[in-house]
């Protein structure tokens, strides 16, 4: 298809007229056609409207039809084939292998939403008609859901990501505020949307796609037919949404995943047993994606002593091969560069190694701190995400000045252990602390990378996310969108199918 | 035993220095002995302590404790025997036959709970170890849970009530704001509580119990160690404390259940075939514990007619033999008295019938009242619960204006049909609009009475509770004090005892 820079409201195309603004590839900067218009609060209103319009009956089409839908978009998406990658590499400056990594993570979890619906458990039907009166529950949608593309997942945490699929699959019709960093990218999962929604003979109004910056979201999460939201992105993004769902006459829930910084344990054992070939995992982990992942190691804590001056070692020297990357946009530029020299000069801190040097002002140079412990836990501003590929060692005296550092740490996505076999007793006690502090508990391994999965937890304590009940990867994350009804003494025709007695 | 006037921290007994109050029998006015002291910040800052320091040891102990505790406070509290009921009659002027049952209830709530957490389902054991990571997924408790004690359910929503049962149950221990009317009561429902902790040789903070007002309660729900809320009570008072939590560090979920009025609707047909006996019924629904029921039936909306002459005839007869009964607090009286004269002065609304008159400040006198919807639809204040055995009618001009008004409604714990045959499509129609109004939906019935069982919903949309996505009665109550965690590649003996592989 040919992109065309128009919103979608609905299956119709406008061009927004609140501005307009073009995407640019952050490794040239150079912009990339065409314009996009930005969508008004006219545009809001209609796509949200639409949404309200769609609501019941798409909640109430058989599930099939609602499994199907998620199929389509991911067939949809699969067929756009390599005009999507392309597209989404000029926009994103993501290399094509993990585009097309993340394309089938994408259409693995539309598929796998499918089905959850086909399976119908998520409806948690309970009937009991024992006691005098006849009581039927089931789940159901929660409403139209506004769902904010993120930039560094374009496709698996954007347009048709993981919050779209869960809150289609809950039966809640989904109005998208494409990120401004991957218009294109956008309109085309959009389109693969919009063509699903009109094979499957839905309502138009089951997908929305609008185009803009803050005001076009806030005007968005303001609107009385949103029910809840979906977001992924900074920390002032998400607290600035939950702030606008708050004041809202009636307030809905904002899942927010926000900023973390992913700490890593390195145990004495496993520093002892493996401390050379940890350094060097650990800058794979740092650097993967020029740093740009939710679950990124910025923070490594361990005790001082040979073996860690060895990690540090191996570390700092795989650190320094590695090559300056282009960051996603030119803001994100700026904002690791910012972010990176405040780090630098914290009371403390010291520089043990920078990757190679940036080539131009859309590339992050990685960089390896150290601070010690005491200095670590007298700073109010350590515990900061800084986006992009840095991180920070922080060195204790000992173990039990190691257990106060856990202690210390905000709400985290994830937590990380090496262990080896001496470290059984220290890890027991410091997993009080790391289970309230984490929503994934790893061991031996490094947080990036997330398996789409039942068992899966992509989620955390405040402020990771606004609230530790949810994951917003794995079959649950359906469950943000979801409410009980009772229906109490009901004649059979009254009933939701999944209620009635014949099913 | 002997009423102390003391709170409870953990298993220490302490008089409370900042203030203090007694109760009142509603009926006399006269006060009750002894004096409640009043907990200070310091005893707010032990209880949530003693709490936090339990936690861990309470959520990782075997889960057969857990249910035995929950049995034990059952048991302890049948053990109470008559005093429990007497002292719950004299500080509530609830009827003897009305606490039996509500006692019955309650300990009833805290033996299904101990029955779920042996089944064990609640934990939703996820374990994927099929891809190249080994991943295991727990529902584990939340924290340490603030719970307020409502007025109208001095057993069933108070101390040891369906907050506290479920807390308990997700391994949450518990620091109860004791509610200021029934003082004595909690008291003896706390140390119930109390002997079971010491008896299960769970640590002591698992239970405290505080007594004060709003400054007691806000200290607490403002205390780091506290992680989620349940309250039971006013608009007011629900959103003082929600806004206390969101203005946390780290803001906490607080489960309000706060006010609604519960409409009824009498669909035409169900009129014409039972206008009278329904006058009757609707009248005892409404009358029922003078009108303190969460769900109490405080709006019923009908098409103009003879039939619905016959009904608001019915009805005014039967209010008018219905003795005015004590409200559960002077201030509630009170309170009742300005709603209804509040009701009264509102533009077209007409007084259909007064039930008989109070004989002192502490009773209330039923009121049933009318208004045309054209007026109700243009009122701003109709919508406000009147605590107590208060009732408007709204009388449309045909089922397209019902409709209309059930369209205008906000978000309710209840709604009920009334329909005979000929009203199946008038209620189809209505069915969106309620369904995304309510969380249980009844037929041909009212809906005072909450049968506690795993397909109930006590929960609703904004405002009748601060979420819709839960329900405060029934299993899935544990819901609210329950979150994910994941462990990726974890070994055996770091793991929690569900995901174990020997189990």
């Amino acid at each position: 298809m040919t992109l065309t820079g128009e919103m979608l409201l609905g299956s119709r195309r406008k061009r927004g007229q609140a501005g307009h603004f073009q995407a640019a590839d952050p490794r040239t900067g150079e912009s990339l056609l065409p314009e996009y218009g930005i969508s008004d609060d006219d545009d809001v209103a209609q796509a949200a409207g639409l949404a309200a319009q769609a609501f019941y009956p798409f909640r109430t089409a058989p599930l099939e039809t609602r499994a199907r839908l998620l199929d389509g978009i991911a067939d949809n998406i699969e067929a756009l084939g390599d005009t999507l990658i392309e597209r989404a590499a000029a926009e994103t400056a993501l290399p094509v292998a993990r585009l097309q990594g993340e394309r089938a993570r994408t259409v693995g979890q539309l598929r796998r939403f499918a089905a959850v619906v086909r399976r119908g458990e998520f409806q948690r039907v309970a009937i009991d008609s024992q006691q005098s009166d006849d009581l039927r529950l089931v789940k159901t949608g929660l409403g139209p859901v506004a769902v904010f593309g993120a930039s560094n997942f374009p496709l698996a945490f954007s347009v048709a990501g993981g919050d779209t699929a869960s809150a289609l699959a809950a039966g809640c019709p989904v109005v998208v505020k494409a990120h401004p960093a991957h218009p294109g990218t956008s309109e085309l999962v959009g389109d693969a949307c919009r063509r699903a929604v009109e094979a499957s003979g839905l309502p138009e109004g089951v997908f929305s796609l609008l185009y803009g910056e803050r005001e076009t979201g806030s005007a968005l999460v303001a609107h009385p037919a949103i029910q809840a939201v979906g977001f992924t992105g900074s920390r002032a993004g998400g607290m600035a949404l939950i702030d606008i769902a708050r004041q809202r006459k009636v307030p809905i829930p904002v899942y927010a995943e926000m900023s973390c910084i992913n700490p890593i344990f390195l145990l004495p054992g496993a520093l002892q047993r493996r401390a050379q070939a940890l350094g060097g995992e650990f800058v794979d982990s740092l650097t993967l994606g020029c740093g740009q992942f939710c679950t990124n190691p910025g923070l490594v804590i361990a005790c001082a002593g040979d073996d860690l001056d060895t990690f540090r070692n191996a570390a700092s020297a795989a650190l320094a091969d590695k090559a300056a990357g282009a960051l996603l946009t030119r803001g994100i530029a700026r904002a690791y560069r910012e972010g990176a020299d405040r780090l630098e000069q914290q009371p403390g801190v010291q520089v043990l190694a920078r990757g190679q040097q940036a080539n131009n002002d859309g590339q992050a140079q990685p960089l390896l701190c150290q601070i010690s412990a005491d200095d670590f836990l007298a700073s109010d501003v350590l515990q900061q995400e800084v986006f992009g590929p840095a991180s920070l060692i922080v060195v204790c005296r000992d173990a039990q000045q190691l257990e106060a550092v856990a202690g210390a740490l905000e709400g985290q996505l994830t937590a990380t252990l090496h262990l080896a076999d001496g470290d059984t007793a220290l890890a027991g006690r410091l997993m009080p602390t790391l289970e309230r502090m984490v929503g994934r508990l790893l061991v031996n391994g490094f947080p990036t990378g997330v398996a789409v999965s039942a068992a899966m937890v992509h989620g955390g304590p405040w402020p990771s996310t606004s609230s530790p009940l949810y994951t917003s990867v794995g079959d649950s994350a359906i469950e943000r969108f979801l409410r009980p009804i009772c229906y109490q003494n009901f004649p059979t025709e009254l009933l939701p199918a999944a209620l009635k007695d014949d099913q």
